[in-house]
């Protein structure tokens, strides 16, 4: 494919169809997604996560400062999973990041939700794929910390820091609660703001609860407005990876990201192929009028659909 | 079953051992949901969500007084599925709820994410299954509105309330557009605190920019700390269940949750029909592996897993 040559050898404009062409569910993806495949594999990937409002976007402006200045090149996924209908958010994480929209080392691509949430994560990895294929040295991936799903895209980064505020009422509380276990790292953002100090110990906290040996994730205050604590969370991030290379682990995390991408591929494809069998096959109004008439249980409805599709596919 | 009997009798120890089945996957449960069948579809259900540190439970929990006062019996269920790991906020909603925790005619329950999220809202969707049974007049979906797979949780619901508090910063925006699309009604709750009304403006101005016919949903403004607004909120939600029905939407919303139901059944079927079949027929461990080291591409992995499977299952 010709868009694949023109990526390889550094086509940014390459870069930004493909990563479309991927989202769109192209029928050229498949192919595409082989070609690049044995180009991947080289970029370090990074999530940042965390509530709404804790100012991830700011954070990862900074961020990307930091790295350039290192002379790294970096790609960044924005996912807003908050906008199933509309474009949402997506414009201001632009704008947002848009100290370095001009910067050739850096590519900033926003993802909203296009059907499911499952189709997300899988679009949010091809994406992934064809920026490590391009060359980037790092790729972040930021999302909105809240429900299993987000949780499961960043899971499959190299490093994960979590972005927490000051608490403000229960409902950082609430939050803390579901993503404590994936952070490699915690970042206080607003740290200029009042209760700082005891958000930072009560995570501290949370942190020495747990019985584990090994990586403790350090607790770094940071304030983006001002990029106070940016360098130091850079290189908690670059020593999380040093970390993870000489115990062994980063190959054992790759693997574990091998393993969820076969198995979402695997669903999708045999899910697709139902819902093409179902489509071309058989009349699902009628069974669906029965349901909602209350003439026939949702289980019994969906076992019969199963015996009239032919497989194999 | 014995406990089927004992439920549709009225028994709450029954109903409380039957959502506990439901929830666990039990392997009587499919057995189950189908005796209950033909006794569900009388329960008017509700939808209440919104960004966390909305007020969700509290207003719930006020709520909750006006239905009982006009002598109505509740089922509520609190989906929590920012707790994907420990039990998270579960404790705090029914502690902001107790107000109700003796009353007979009430009957509250917390749901945490177990495995996916699909699983979460295929166990929610039979929670209210096994509710409806029980008879429950109303019952009460509350969720954390953020989120594709949250969205489609509430999605289902006859009436669905999206509740928002005063902008503070970036993060009510964020969410207003994922969830501004599935509210029926608006609430803006802790209408004491400052910028109420510009939020309150804001809501009215986004519906008034829809171009639709039909129903449009009310903004109202709520205080459930004190109580304020509740019976108003109570009063048009009885008042959307009477538009619905008037203009024969309700069987239409009926007729997509029962689409809905299908579907998320048949995949679920199919793919646990699938893994059962890969764990016991191929071996993953080399397949992940040779992933993992870039020698072959995710997708024609899973397809050669797919060609391993023995179809018809």
């Amino acid at each position: 494919m010709k868009p694949v040559q023109e990526l390889l050898q550094g086509s940014r404009r390459a870069l930004a169809r493909l990563i479309t062409l991927v989202e769109n569910s192209d029928p050229r993806k498949e192919e595409l997604l082989r070609q690049l495949f044995p180009h991947t594999g080289k970029a370090y990937l990074i999530g940042i996560t965390g509530p709404p409002g804790a100012g991830k976007s700011s954070l990862v402006n900074r961020l990307l400062g930091a790295m350039r200045k290192d002379g790294f090149t970096v790609g960044v996924i924005a996912v807003d999973p908050t906008s199933p209908f509309t474009g949402g958010a997506i414009l201001g994480d632009r704008i947002r990041m848009q100290d370095h929209a001009l910067d050739q080392g850096v590519f900033i691509r926003s993802m909203g939700t296009r059907g499911s949430l499952g189709g997300l994560s899988r679009a949010t990895r091809e994406a992934v794929q064809v920026m490590d294929a391009f060359g980037k040295d790092f790729i972040i991936i930021e999302t909105v910390g809240v429900g299993q799903s987000e949780v499961d895209i960043v899971k499959t980064a190299d490093s994960t820091a979590v972005v927490l505020t000051p608490a403000g009422g229960d409902s950082v509380q609430t939050i803390k609660a579901g993503i404590m276990e994936i952070g490699d790292l915690f970042v206080i953002n607003k740290f200029d703001l009042p209760g700082a100090e005891r958000t930072a110990a009560e995570v501290n906290m949370m942190l020495d609860l747990k019985e584990e040996s090994g990586w403790r994730p350090p607790v770094l205050p940071v304030v983006s407005l001002y990029g106070e604590g940016v360098a130091e969370l850079w290189r908690a991030l670059l020593e999380h990876r040093r970390y993870l290379q000489q115990h062994g682990l980063f190959e054992a995390r790759r693997r574990r990201r091998a393993e969820g991408e076969l198995g979402e591929l695997v669903e999708f494809l045999v899910k697709s192929r139902v819902w093409e069998n179902i489509r071309t096959q058989i009349s699902l109004e009628q069974l669906v009028e029965s349901i909602a008439l209350r003439r026939r249980d949702p289980y019994s409805a969906a076992r019969e659909l199963l015996r009239q599709i032919k497989f194999p596919f």
